[in-house]
């Protein structure tokens, strides 16, 4: 399959490395808004184009993958650019997902294409496993803690305070509530109860940093539910200590089955990521896989990760999946 | 979507008692091979039939769930009834999944029906996990972890050596070598050293302990691969303590990405389940269903769990899905 990545930051250099690792895929071109010749790139045979070019590009591509942030550019880029492309995104702005599947399906489908938005691992697998989970078990609870990881968003949220230089947060999950949850005990757990939020702050020299530490601890959505705790540091240590990004989390279901629904039963899917886009994008290949195919089959419209069977994702024959991995 | 369950060992009983949680599955008919008179069911609305009676309700059901053993029930059963129902059953026997898939693919293909084989956790949604997890993670190594549960198999062969009542097998992980697993480490593991095997055993009154044990232990394929301890118990201790069909177990996979392959990403799907064949059961509940929807899309022959959306597991509407869980 012949893919075009649109946007060239840690994800879309995230999915040229997952293109890499899967011999039936191939990197045509990569889109950036920036000037094509300040972006180096590691394919050898893939060009890199201005994304005003990308139409040139309509015939030579079966899946374009947008790898845009969801706050501004997905809702704009996706739409329009399934008007001309097979196209795949990892929207995640969960409140917004019905809003955005609406205009990707109008796009894609008026034009004859397939799009899938929201791939990834949450959403994505997460999502998957939510789903699958809350269908085996109907009568159950589900529990959603994520980390330890880096959360772009908050880190970014400190970053926007006066006289911060630079910040890294972590969002950890209460192991604690974890362990009940995986005990079986369906505890009720508050947004405090179930995570923490570590950041660790470089400051402007002579910056105030009583005032930031209370910025940080009240700010309103990001931190002001959570026990946050705020750790100023130099910028060395910051580039030694906090240059990765890491990520994961658990999604479980406690459910009961019975006669009398005397037994419980623990369904938990948990990933441990060093790079969080990496992994991102190595999903998001197996989905491009994947629309390639139900695209060959003449599906169109927009798409999700629910709608995917497991043996599209896959490279391998099916004959080999029943063999050794049934 | 109307259900026949045809065979009512421990999972025929789970089949009824998932049907029961989920309100838009209705338990027509039990089909057993015992007199129907001395088969009592949970369903007052059900009737309990001979085995042999099962063509009279071909028009009356949309799915019936062959609960028989995979040694020599389903081989024959499932291609058999194939022929006049949409069929699923949960064929274990890894080795010989080809085989029987091509057997009931013939069978449903050639009567314009849809049939499912080896649903449940493994096979099943370990399958699911093991494929999505090799496809997301293209390089890695797979590790599956089966236990702390109840084998039915290895109590059987217990039981059929002279001189024992009853028996309990325990298969359990090796919790270091999930350990290691887990931090990423990538260790190869011998037969030995993933799992260990503890027996519980009613041996008659005056039978030669020793000579049992040592049989237990030396068993070819069954235990002598294995770390195996043997602990004789009363009856009363075995009904006491050892009465409960729980299992579980974990599918883990790590892989690397990134340009230099310098980072680890984990992926574990993890079961706790009090009782292996009520959870078998409510698995088996949700593909019945997604094969329900797949026949009346026009779909025929025979699937497996690879082939399944998870939408169509589901009872929710899309838009819900959308909404909540994606």
């Amino acid at each position: 399959m012949k893919i075009g990545i649109y946007g060239y930051g840690n994800l879309g250099r995230g999915v040229e490395c997952a293109i890499m690792q899967n011999p039936d895929a191939e990197l045509v071109a990569v889109f950036t808004r920036r000037d094509p010749e300040t972006v180096k790139i590691l394919t050898p045979t893939a060009k890199v184009e201005k994304a005003d070019n990308v139409l040139l590009y309509k015939d030579k591509i079966d899946v374009l993958i947008i790898c845009g942030g969801s706050a501004t550019d997905l809702p704009v880029m996706t739409p329009a650019l399934a008007e001309n492309f097979n196209v795949i995104d990892s929207f995640d702005t969960h409140a917004k997902i019905p809003e955005h599947f609406k205009n990707v399906d109008k796009a894609a489908k008026e034009n004859g294409n397939i799009a899938l938005i929201s791939a990834g691992w949450d959403p994505g697998m997460f999502s998957v496993n939510r789903l699958m989970a809350s269908a085996i078990l109907p009568e159950g609870k589900d529990y959603t803690f994520w980390g330890r990881g880096v959360s772009q968003g908050h880190s970014d949220a400190i970053r926007r305070i006066e006289g911060v230089l630079d910040a890294r947060q972590y969002t950890v999950p209460v192991e604690a509530a974890m362990e009940k949850v995986r005990a079986g005990e369906n505890p009720e757990l508050s947004t405090r109860e179930k995570h923490t939020r570590e950041c660790f702050v470089v400051a402007e020299e002579g910056a105030d940093l009583e005032r930031i530490e209370n910025e940080i601890k009240t700010m309103p959505n990001y931190f002001a539910d959570y026990d946050t705790t705020v750790t100023f540091i130099s910028m060395e240590e910051l580039k030694a200590n906090h240059n990765g990004i890491p990520h994961g989390g658990s999604v479980i279901r406690t459910g009961v089955t019975g006669k009398d629904k005397e037994n419980k039963e623990i369904i938990e899917y948990k990933l441990k990521l060093d790079s969080n886009p990496e992994f991102t994008a190595s999903v998001i290949l197996c989905y491009a896989r994947a629309l390639v195919r139900m695209k060959e089959r003449g599906d169109t419209g927009c798409k999700t990760v629910f709608d995917v069977a497991p043996r599209d994702m896959s490279a391998l024959p099916y004959e080999e999946m029943l063999a050794h991995l049934l």
